[in-house]
């Protein structure tokens, strides 16, 4: 089989291994795709060096088959179409025992804290599987993690029926949050910059704004009738998202961070004061949300191969990261199991 | 009577004048107390001349009795005791029409935006009066309003029997929050660098910490055993209590901005993703915040006579207002019927 490493500098390698048994409570999976994410970019771009065991396999947005069970498993037939949902937590901590597992105070985020898909053959904790409907192309299963993020971002907000929210930031999960949260009877607004983008996410018929174009608050100030927005997404990881985010939202509004800021950003509190808004944190996915995630991905209400801009085989895993890198892709996905040619 | 008026320059005026009847569906309260609050030093010192009209007579937390009914008034008979909750809604904006009147986008905020308490006479709506019991002192009754603040902050935080509770600032309001907190069933904490404030609150039966001697965040961690706080009040207005605060709060904890930050200020939104917290604005009071508020001072649950420093008279009013700029005041009253030496 072949593997992609990140090794440091900046560097993917790729290389042949020989794959081992799982060991007991493991299922071992035949990859099929690994979609590339933003958390990727960060670790290639050494940002996590400090979390990352170098050499590392990385890729936790995943699809594959059982292919070998570990001893003590049971449940699971070598073929199932599976994902896994990349959360392993001590369940011991003060937010586990809260029921919150899903932030663990010492999570292991498989694909970063501890090894990940990108290999032809993937040992995993058998209670980390998702199963696939046996209808649903690996493709479009590779894309149950990313939203499952939008699932739990949308969840965690409450929009409802009805309701306006306007999404900052028109990237992969920008977008399907904005699909999500129109699938739970919202009406929607992208703001985003990129021309490209914008023309993406109106095809699959969401409102969209340019915010280089336009004042963003006025517009949403005239969409809403003067309310502004019921829920709002930071989802580009901006620093003006932010102060435009409590500017577009109603009274008693909710604005979700969606996005990473490695850094305290200014946030208007006096707004937030004022109308007395709920900022609400958003990280990851309960098991509930990978599992409508799949759903969602089995039913048709995710434009999956709108989503899948490229796919390209493991020796071409750095070609992958540049496409995604450009900022043009929504998602890259990597086929492990492409021979080279 | 006497009143007293901001003129502008830093400059309070106290002057002679007669009272006028009050309109129909207004109430003429004699006024008793006056308690002086931060924002009346922000007026004092300019920061609202664009909201105030001049000459402006301010002040919003007061006692009285129903001294003359306008026509149309039902309900209040001459003698009643009472207070004023201070907020005048217009009833027909968005915020008003789903239910948040306290915060309506067009709030004429009484005492500020519209002639206040620091007068003998004072003619207001009648429907903003909310009646005090017949055994309160006239001088706890003036705590009302303040005491409203802290209950909506307790409220709209949700904490409950046995929850941790933070309080950034032992000011006046952060006080009131404590005890109200505690009333609710929470374990509660007070970080105030004023050893003056922190022997106080201690006097009270509340944990304090100086966060000028020490690490707040090493502090709460071992006080709650490694999760960190459920929920957290940011009283103190100041920027570095605002990473604090949340630094402190738990995996899905709350923190509730009650201080004005008139700027945009630096928060830990990696934080705020990471732990899935939640921040919530919260501004003045409901009725039911104002009822209840006017229960626990009947009820003796808020240590009122420890709450006021002073007692003034209307004629000393600019006494008054550099006694709490000091910062050493917890609550200063004006007496308005008070006669000159």
């Amino acid at each position: 089989m072949l593997t992609a490493s990140y090794v440091g500098d900046g560097t993917l390698k790729v290389a042949e291994a020989e794959p081992v048994a799982p060991a007991p409570g493991e299922v071992q999976v035949e990859v099929a795709y690994v979609g590339i994410c933003g958390t990727d970019l960060h670790i290639l771009h050494g940002a996590m060096d400090a979390r990352v065991a170098m050499p590392a396999i990385i890729g936790h947005e995943m699809s594959g088959t059982v292919a070998a069970l570990g001893e003590g498993v049971t449940g699971w037939s070598i073929g199932d179409p599976v994902t896994v949902m990349p959360l392993a937590w001590d369940g011991t901590c003060p937010a586990c025992r809260a029921g919150h597992q899903h932030v663990c105070q010492h999570l292991d985020f498989v694909g970063i804290d501890s090894p990940g898909a990108l290999q032809g053959r993937w040992n995993v904790r058998a209670d980390l599987l998702v199963r696939l409907g046996a209808d649903v192309s690996l493709q479009h299963g590779a894309l149950v993690e990313p939203v499952a993020v939008a699932v739990h971002d949308v969840r965690r907000s409450e929009v409802g029926l009805g309701d306006t929210a306007v999404v900052l930031g028109g990237g992969p999960i920008g977008v399907l949050i904005a699909v999500v949260a129109a699938a739970a009877g919202a009406r929607v607004l992208v703001s985003e910059p990129d021309a490209g983008r914008r023309a993406t996410i109106a095809s699959l018929g969401h409102e969209t704004f340019d915010p280089t174009a336009g004042d963003l608050v006025a517009h949403v100030e005239a969409w809403t009738g003067g309310a502004g927005a019921d829920v709002v997404f930071e989802v580009s990881g901006a620093a003006p998202a932010v102060l435009a985010a409590t500017a577009v939202a109603k009274v008693r509004g909710t604005v979700v961070v969606v996005a990473i800021h490695p850094q305290p950003v200014p946030v208007n509190l006096q707004r937030v004061f004022w109308r007395e808004l709920r900022i609400l944190g958003a990280r990851v996915y309960e098991r509930a949300d990978f599992e409508r995630a799949a759903a969602l991905i089995a039913d048709g209400s995710i434009p999956a191969d709108t989503m899948i801009t490229a796919v390209l085989p493991i020796s071409e895993v750095a070609e992958a990261f540049a496409s995604l890198e450009s900022g043009r892709a929504m998602k890259v996905l990597v086929d492990t199991q492409a021979v080279p040619a």
